[in-house]
């Protein structure tokens, strides 16, 4: 007898997983090893940026109000007295037809109100001689201008690229907090599953999953660790994932998870007295993802088919993942685009189409299907940069139909996109 | 006397500098840890995939031409003589009124040309009931349907994702061939630059620079080297670049390329023998951004203003290294969007604005500046995703007007995307 199972939607799926995500831990690494993981404290500016009123060019400062009047037939000479490179201060105030010589990135000299460019002038002796007249502030980069003391520049959970690196640097943290790296193991379950440096054999498949989950993984933010491949023994599988749960943040099993005769996740995870949170889904591919909780620890049982396993590891663990790195927009950003294909065919599932971005000449975004589009894929996914979603019902969808889109490469990550992605069972 | 320098365009100054990018070299990783390398070469397939036919899901395999006519009314039974789990096969032929219980992705028993799902039979004794007729190769994945044998699913240069690492394991490579990263190494010059954990001290700034070259330099793909940070000393700076050309691929220096009386570098160029491509480009920020060659190594003198320097490092060293990685589109990708904002003061110099990419409910994009405008900014580069593309003339730029942007995160890449972008210097 072949158990009925009944498929849930896809937002109320996700929505079950979140209840067990939650904030990781801190930990500190040097600003030389901060890119790429996530701030475990908001970015606040601790001083003014500039600092102190300074120079944009090389030049002269001087007082705005001596140049009144200066032009090409009205000359005015300045006498020089000083000079300051970057770094170095002016110690004195600097009066009337007085200049300072200055260098890009230095401080403003006490009484003077402006910068006339090195171009601009000519030296004669030990004063310069300017034609033209200059206003108040003019050629003065300002204290505070570029970022106030207190501003939160970044908020706890964005991830640390080379602009907020700059900014950390700015502010002096040579250790920076992140989010420590949450544990996600992996372990491949299935009979016909090589090792990638065996030759193949008659019926039988390399185990590809899970060199692509260590990437995602990875992309997510995680710590991935391989933990094995199993063949379909159930007591060898029950063993394996009783010793995992101990070792990691969250698991990942590939394949077991549909109602075949050797599919014995839901064997295992009734063994082990978790709570299996839905095993069916209204989607496709992935239909069979199933996710457990054991002690609030999430097991999550995807699909062996690679496209299966890619998505529901984007759309279920990810947001688990980020959640961890204390990010609070960990599901993939939704974005808009014209289908650049027809797929007439109705599907009473909702449908996550590994696709390719467009970007076109007039501004707009198209997307089409990036390969063979199977849930046992796996060319498709090599330059999928977009999911196409095409929510399941009784019609198709025509090329040139506005579709939501996720995107897989952003960074910037969203809160869940949906109030709901309905999926009717027929 | 202040040197006069003639601005070059942006393509021009582009052009020079690609003259002297190569393809590097190659090494071989584990693919473990191959995730974000590029291939070394393509990545053809060795096999079909599938390479077998295989079935898709969990049911009974059997000869379509057996359930002709079958219906509720007219069920037809079949004798089940096997059963075969992924990674077995079933040895034997199958004849007529027979069915052979396959698992999914198990391969098709020989005489067997479609397969019914578990969920549409029922079980009477050793036989099964069948209600409904099935077509020729119904549910049957077949044998080379995803990929064919020689299809070559990756070119060299490409950058290794998750995808490509799936398809990497399905073809067997258990060591990847990878374009050995190329060291950059990194000069900070300045007096005025603190190291990030001294105290704040009048006239000085962190070295903010040296760090955020570090994350791009790793998001361009390379192996950055931070030297060290200098005084403007020349003896000590023509020292310590002379070295450091020594040991690295690529050198980048911050700081000292302006016509300033402590700007060094135009100095260490000449006592070098490097020959200087370019001191000046019709563009801001980093319109000081000098590019020189000595015996075919590049040495990229960039501003010591952070948005200055970044920009400068996005459109010269970024492709260089890229074709380092044998990737033949090593730009940024060039995209279309609305401007959010208006920009109404004409500039003669093409602008590079950090700006933040907004995707609208219609499938169109937009751009807004990500914050302060200037070349010294350093705030508005931690949200920035694009570059703004401004052209220098006579005109402003309104919002809503069409303009062209530089996607920062996208992974493609592109070919340099203009025949010219002109910079008319007045």
């Amino acid at each position: 007898m072949v158990e009925k199972r009944t498929p849930i939607a896809v937002s109320e799926a996700v929505k079950r997983v979140m209840k067990y995500a939650a904030a990781g831990e801190k930990e500190t690494v040097e600003i030389e090893n901060a890119c790429g993981r996530y701030l475990a404290e908001p970015l606040m500016a601790d001083h003014d940026v500039p600092a102190f009123d300074r120079s944009p060019y090389d030049g002269f400062a001087l007082r705005a109000e001596d140049t009144d009047g200066l032009s090409s037939s009205n000359p005015g000479r300045f006498e020089v007295i000083g000079q300051i490179g970057a770094g170095s201060v002016f110690n004195g105030t600097v009066g009337p037809n007085q200049a300072v010589r200055i260098m890009t990135g230095a401080q403003i000299p006490e009484g003077c109100n402006a910068v006339i460019m090195l171009e601009l002038t000519k030296e004669i002796g030990s004063s310069i001689e300017i034609k033209r007249s200059l206003i108040k502030g003019e050629n003065i980069s300002f204290k505070g201008e570029d970022t106030q003391k207190g501003t939160v520049l970044a908020e706890r959970g964005t991830l640390i690229n080379a602009g907020i690196v700059a900014l950390l640097a700015t502010f002096g943290y040579k250790n920076v907090p992140v989010a420590r790296k949450p544990v996600v193991g992996v372990l491949a379950t299935g009979s016909e599953l090589l090792d990638i440096d065996e030759p193949m054999q008659p019926g039988k498949i390399r185990n590809s999953n899970t060199y692509m989950l260590l990437g995602q993984i990875e992309r997510a933010g995680g710590k991935p660790i391989y933990l094995g491949k199993l063949d379909d023994n159930l007591e060898e599988c029950y063993k394996a994932v009783a010793e995992a749960m101990e070792k990691v943040d969250i698991l990942i099993t590939t394949g077991g998870v549909s109602v075949g005769d050797y599919d014995y996740l839901p064997a295992i995870y009734e063994k082990l007295g978790a709570e299996v949170l839905f095993n069916k889904i209204g989607m496709r591919p992935g239909s069979v993802t199933t996710v457990a909780q054991s002690n609030g620890k999430l097991l999550f049982g995807l699909s062996g088919n690679p496209s299966a396993c890619y998505v529901g590891f984007e759309l279920f663990v990810r947001p688990v993942l980020r959640t961890n790195l204390f990010n609070t927009r960990p599901h993939l950003r939704k974005a808009r685009a014209r289908l650049a294909l027809d797929f007439s065919k109705a599907n009473p599932f909702t449908r996550f189409v590994r696709g390719t971005l467009q970007y076109d000449e007039a501004g707009t975004l198209s997307a089409a299907p990036s390969g063979f589009d199977k849930s046992s894929a796996v060319s498709s996914l090599a330059s999928a940069d977009v999911l196409i979603v095409l929510p399941g019902g009784t019609r198709g969808y025509q090329e040139g139909m506005l579709v939501d889109i996720l995107l897989l490469e952003d960074q910037n990550g969203s809160e869940w996109p949906w109030e709901n992605i309905v999926a009717s069972y027929k």
